[in-house]
C-alpha cells in the first residue's frame, strides 16, 4: 500500500515556512504500514495541482493533499477537487456550518459569506469535520484511490489525521508494523552509534533499528517489526532490557515521552513540588514544564531573573558573588536555585545562567557557556556545560539539560 | 528561469526528519529571480530518482537535488546522475580527497576505501568544493539545463549554496522578483479579505498579493512583483500606504518582523522596560520577549504565578480579590500586571491569568478562558479573551495577544 503526499501553496516554495506537515503525515502512515513513495510542494497554481494529482495517482493507491484550503481567492484546492472527482453540485455540510459559525462567534465577529462558503464541499466527497478550524477536510473515493484534502495548519490536520487513519485502517486491509521507541538523553548519536555496535550487530534481522537524533532533545531509538507475531513484543521488550544494561540512566523514556513528561511523572509519584530561576533560559525552562496538562499539581512557579537586581531582590543572590564571580557561575546559579527553591517554597528548584548569544560572551566565557543548578532537599548540585549553535538553540539545549539534571536527581 | 529541488534520502519519507533545505535553497534561489516551481522528495531508488530527474529536466532550467551522497552504499545520487548525464569516467578530485582526509584524521579514524571514493566524481561535472563534510556538491552542464547536486547536510548544503548562487547569476540573465511581506494581528483572514476586498480589486494585475495566516501570529500579506522596474517598490509602497489606512494598527511590521522584534523596537524607541507575571502562560510570554537578542536591554524579568501563593506573596496580589472573583478574573490580572511592574521595578508589565486546559474549565469559565493585563505608567488595562484550541494553541494565542495589547499601549 503506497501513499503520495501533495501539499500545495506557494508559502513552501518560495521558502517562507518549512513543511512540517509532510513528516508528520509520513510518520502516521508509516506506522499503519503504509509506505510513502514521495512528497511534493506544488504552487497554487491550476494546472499544476491537476497535473500532479493525475500523475500521483497514477502511481499510488492513497492521495493526502494538504494546503490551500483557506476562505480567500488564491486558496484553490477544493475547486481543483470538485473538477478532478468529477463533482456536479456543491452541498452545505451543516455540521462544518455549525463549527464555522461558533469559531466566528467566538471571536466576537459577524458571519460573511466567505465564511460560510467554507461549509460548500464537491458532492463527490465524505466530509472529515475539523473542529478546530474552519476548513473542513475531505474524503474522495476516486477509481480505487482514496484522496483526502486537509487544510495546511499543522494542528487543524493534525486533528483531522487522526480520523484519516482510523479510517484508513478500516477501508485497506494494511499489513501491521510493530514500532517501539525508546528515548535517550546525553549521548550524542555517533557515540551511541558505537556504544552500541556489538548488541545492534546481534540483533535479529527482523528486528530493525533506527536512530532518531534530536538536537535539542536527544536521540530516539525506534525498533520495527514487518510482518510481527504474538512473540514480537516479547522480543522488543528482552532487547530493550540489553539496551538498558548498556545504557543506564540515559534512555529517559518511551514513545512519544518528553522530558517534561517524565518529570511530571516523577514529581507526582515523589509528591514533591518544582519552582524555576530562569536568566538566559527566560522562560524557556517553565514553559516546557507548563505545557504539560495537570503540571499546577506540582509547579509551584518561577521566576526569570533576567536582571541581576531581580537575582538580587527576589532570588536573594549575594551581590558581592555576582560581583567576585559574574552572573555566570556556578555560585550565581547555585544561590539562584537555593533563592528559588526558598522564596516560592518548592521542593525542588532549577536554575540557569548564561551566554544565550549571539553578543556577549567574551574569551573566558563564550557565548554557549551555560551553568545550570539543581536545588533539592538534600542541598545543591551544578554543572557548566558549553553549547554549541545559534541563540534559540542554546536555550533549548540548555533548558534540555536543565530538565535532566532534575530527572537524575530525583531518580537518586 | 524555473527551479525545481528534489530531495533524495528514506529519511523524509518515513517521517523521521523535516525537510528544511528546500525552504533554505528557495528563498536563496527566489530572492535572485529564479522561481521554485516543485518541491519532490524521493526514496533512495535507482528508478525513482532517474523518472524523477527526466520529468523535471523537461519542466525547469535549473535542478537542485540534495542528499543520498553519503559513502555508504544506499546513498546513489552520484551514480545516477554519472548515468543521466552520460559520464564516461570517474575522476580524482585532489581538493576534496584533501578535505576528507582532514576531517577523516582530526575524527582519529584511518581511511578507507569508501572515505576516498567520495573524492571520485563524474567527469561530467564541475565540482562545488565542500570544506565542511566528505561529500563534494558538483555541478552539471546538461543540454541546456543546470543540475546542482548537494549533501542534505543543511551546513554542508547551505555552504556549498552560496557558491551555487554566485555562478547561476553569472551563467544566467535572471530576472528579479520583488516582495514584500507586510505582518498583521487581530483580525482573522476571512474578515481580512473582506475588509481588503475593493482594494485587492483594484490593485494592478502584476501586484500579486498573497494571504499567508498563522493562527499564533497572525496573517502576512506578500505582495510578489514579477519582473519588476525601477518604479516597483514605489508601487508597492503606496499600495502599503492605502492598506494602512484600511486597517491602521493591525498592522505590526513587515518582512520577518515578530510581535517580539517589534515590542523589542518600541522599547527602546521609549527607553522604557519590561516585566511579565505569568499564570496560564507558564513562561512562554517570557520566553518570546527573551528570543530577541538583546532583550536583557529592556527584559527586567518575570515571576511565573502558578500557584495562587506565588500570586499573593510575590506579587501582593490581595487574597480576599482570589477568593471573591477566582484567580482567572480581571481584577487578578490587573492587580498581577501591577505587582509586577512593582515587584520587578519596570516601566511596563504583562499579566495573564487563564484556563489552558484541556481540564478545569467550568461552564462560567470555560478552557479557552484567558484574562490580560498591561500595567503602563498610566495605569493598567486589561480585557477577557475565549480562545480556540488545544493546550500549546491556547498559550501561543494568549501570549501572542498579550504581546500585541502591550504594542498598542507603547504606540498611544
Amino acid at each position: 500500500m503506497t501513499a503520495e503526499i501533495i501539499t500545495i501553496g506557494d508559502e513552501i516554495l518560495i521558502g517562507q515556512i518549512v513543511d512540517t506537515n509532510s513528516a508528520y503525515i509520513s510518520e502516521k502512515l508509516n506506522a499503519i504500514g503504509v509506505r510513502v513513495g514521495e512528497i511534493v510542494s506544488v504552487s497554487d497554481n491550476r494546472a499544476h495541482i491537476l497535473d500532479t494529482l493525475k500523475q500521483a495517482s497514477l502511481r499510488a493507491d492513497i492521495l493526502i493533499l494538504t494546503g490551500g484550503l483557506g476562505p480567500t481567492k488564491d486558496d484553490i484546492t477544493k475547486h481543483i477537487l470538485a473538477e478532478f472527482t468529477g463533482a456536479k453540485d456543491w452541498v452545505l455540510h451543516q455540521p462544518s456550518l455549525a463549527v464555522v459559525e461558533e469559531i466566528i462567534t467566538r471571536r466576537g465577529l459577524p458571519m460573511n459569506e466567505l465564511n460560510r462558503w467554507q461549509a460548500m464541499l464537491p458532492d463527490t466527497c465524505e466530509v472529515l469535520l475539523n473542529r478546530l478550524g474552519t476548513a473542513p477536510g475531505m474524503w474522495f473515493n476516486y477509481r480505487g484511490k482514496v484522496i483526502v484534502s486537509m487544510p495546511g495548519v499543522p494542528f487543524e490536520m493534525q486533528y483531522i489525521m487522526q480520523e484519516v487513519v482510523e479510517k484508513l485502517k478500516t477501508v485497506f486491509q494494511l499489513p501491521p508494523i510493530y514500532h517501539k521507541t525508546i528515548t535517550t538523553y546525553g549521548i550524542p548519536e555517533s557515540l551511541l552509534a558505537e556504544r552500541l555496535a556489538s548488541w545492534e550487530e546481534k540483533l535479529p534481522p527482523h528486528i530493525k533499528l533506527a536512530y532518531l537524533p534530536n538536537p535539542q532533545t536527544g536521540v530516539r531509538l525506534r525498533f520495527s517489526v514487518y510482518e510481527p507475531d504474538s512473540e514480537t513484543a516479547n522480543e522488543v521488550a528482552r532487547q530493550i532490557e540489553k539496551l538498558q544494561n548498556l545504557l543506564g540512566n540515559a534512555i529517559y523514556g518511551e514513545g512519544t515521552d518528553t522530558l517534561e513528561i517524565v518529570l511530571s511523572r516523577l514529581l507526582k509519584e515523589k509528591n514533591a513540588t518544582l519552582a524555576t530561576a530562569e536568566s538566559c533560559t527566560g522562560g524557556k525552562i517553565a514553559s516546557m514544564i507548563t505545557s504539560v496538562s495537570g503540571s499546577s499539581a506540582y509547579f509551584r512557579g518561577g521566576i526569570i531573573a533576567y536582571d541581576n537586581e531581580v537575582k538580587i531582590n527576589i532570588l536573594g543572590v549575594d551581590k558581592t558573588i555576582i560581583e567576585t564571580h559574574g552572573a555566570v557561575s556556578l555560585e550565581v546559579v547555585e544561590q539562584m536555585a537555593l533563592g528559588a527553591r526558598k522564596t516560592l517554597c518548592s521542593d525542588y528548584a532549577i536554575a540557569t545562567s548564561g551566554i544565550a548569544g549571539p553578543n556577549g560572551g567574551t574569551s573566558q566565557k563564550p557565548v554557549g557557556l551555560v551553568c545550570i543548578a539543581v536545588a533539592t532537599p538534600r542541598g545543591v548540585i551544578s554543572e557548566q556545560v558549553n553549547f554549541t549553535g545559534n541563540r534559540p538553540q542554546i536555550i533549548e539545549r540548555s533548558a534540555a539539560c536543565a530538565l535532566n539534571l532534575l530527572r537524575l536527581e530525583l531518580l537518586k
